[in-house]
């Protein structure tokens, strides 16, 4: 069985830790195509968190506590920064991590794709599945704010870090995205997929930067795989993060029917052919999906892979 | 009183202190050019150990007991670079240090020029001198080796750090120093300039690529400024340092004697009038150079305070 999984960060990589268990079991090839929407250059430094998060994760080098970054993270050359009055100081740059943007940086510097770069990086990680980029080219999610009655169009990371997603906000645009060709391997992934699975990632700027690019969104929505989502919204609260506030950008309720609303059913133009909700939210209906509904809280790597186990059964390949 | 120092790293750095103490006592302005020759890019990032040194030791930061480098440094990035395999491993790049590197690197890639960006960090170091590069050009030592009996040229860094000094060295080369043009402001400094001193710095690494630009040569040799010497040799072996090994690639004898004669007078196309070396090396000669003797040991700020008194002595403008 080859499954596809969409992915953004820190909740994508919890995910793919669930489908890397249920892949070994029954001899699964997973493939990662994860959000590159939030990628930024900062002090020169090329950074990807979404891919670094999936790496570090499934490399068991990630902070468990804090979620994003290097476990036994230090941060030295940020306080230095800081020290030279270097901006921005507000991202969480971490002496690690740092090291992961040298080589990156350095690589892409040389005119590797971002691509090749994340294969060489995962050499060390070995996550035990692939792991590609959404794109190899600029697909860079900006939020439109309004700052003292000026509008204007920051980077995600800004709007998301140093704001707190609390500016007023008139919509996301991923820069690059209409003229964004997948990465070298997404569309093949695809193509060979048995199913595609949606994790319970923010659906506005994790998993909409990816499908933003046209080919992977028509590769997904006419492909011959199933596709179905794991709700990242229980009740009315997402599992982790600040799905609610993007889903409020965008007009969506904050709920499993509104996110299944938003992916929408492929019978109908959308992306998604299951939807697999909370326990707590049986009974929720979304129009052309079928819903099932069981516990989503991806406690252990265990709970992740019956969650795993769900949406494949939601897919009719398990 | 406007003196102009020429400088290498650790050994230039400390007698620059002790220039600072003499400078403050009797209200003279120090400008130090510094070799860019051990200049180097690696991972992406550009590193002027002597600049640093000079900025570090007058700034309060360097590390008094390894000579070079942050005091209270640590080494996440280079363990976490070496463990992705990412070449070269042998150099060591600390966190604190690689703050400096990415602000340096950063400000280089916008386009602003190495006296520039050294202005800019030396706001935070507040070094109580103007501290200039050389040139804001390249200007690279390679050195000639031989290595399993094919000749090749290696960065000076590859050669001192890597291979210690020990490979078979038929030269030293210094890359793009014919048409390098001095920094901004080391003419005008040279120009102005009541006095010259050249520090106890390696002569064959570190004074020599700063005479290597022409035009700093030239302006030293045919100022107006008396210019004096500080042997960094006392007896038959370098205060600190591998002066011996690089003074043995160029042919020069290993003593006071053997490198003043190696910058020469003046008055004989070379760029000294005055050559101070160590009480234990009275009665040295260098042919068309006023030599005096005195003790040559930097133990602490006052002691080389001292040696820079005796220098602007022998030079006539104390």
């Amino acid at each position: 069985m080859r499954i596809v999984v969409l992915a953004g960060g820190i909740g994508g990589a919890r995910f793919l830790l669930g489908v890397r268990a249920v892949a070994r079991e029954v001899g699964a090839e997973v493939t990662a195509v994860v959000n590159v929407g939030d990628d930024v250059t900062l002090h020169g430094l090329r950074i990807c968190p979404d891919l670094d998060s999936v790496m570090y994760t499934l490399g068991g080098g990630a902070d468990p506590e804090r979620g994003w970054g290097r476990v036994g993270e230090t941060w030295t050359v940020k306080e230095e920064l800081a020290a030279y009055g270097a901006e921005p100081t507000w991202f969480g740059l971490g002496d690690k991590d740092i090291a992961t943007h040298l080589v990156r940086t350095r690589m892409l510097d040389a005119g590797y794709p971002l691509s090749a770069v994340t294969d060489a990086l995962c050499d060390r990680w070995q996550p035990g599945i692939r792991v590609l980029p959404a794109s190899d080219d600029r697909v860079e999610t900006h939020a439109v704010v309004e700052v003292d009655g000026v509008t204007k169009a920051i980077h995600f990371q800004e709007w998301w870090i140093r704001h707190r997603a609390e500016l007023p906000t008139q919509r996301f645009v991923f820069v690059g995205a209409e003229t964004a060709k997948p990465a070298a391997g997404v569309l093949d992934a695809l193509a060979a997929a048995d199913v595609v699975l949606v994790a319970p990632s923010n659906p506005v700027v994790s998993v909409a930067p990816i499908l933003a690019v046209p080919a992977v969104r028509e590769a997904v929505a006419t492909g011959k795989a199933p596709v179905v989502g794991v709700s990242p919204i229980i009740g009315t609260a997402p599992v982790r993060g600040m799905a609610d506030k993007c889903l409020a950008v965008v007009g969506v309720e904050c709920s499993p029917a509104g996110v299944g609303g938003l992916f929408g059913a492929r019978s109908a133009g959308g992306v998604l052919d299951g939807w697999l909700v909370d326990e707590s939210d049986a009974g929720v209906e979304v129009p052309g999906l079928t819903v099932h509904a069981r516990p989503l809280w991806m406690t252990d790597e265990a709970a992740t892979g019956a969650i795993v186990r769900a949406a494949l059964s939601v897919a009719g390949v398990s």
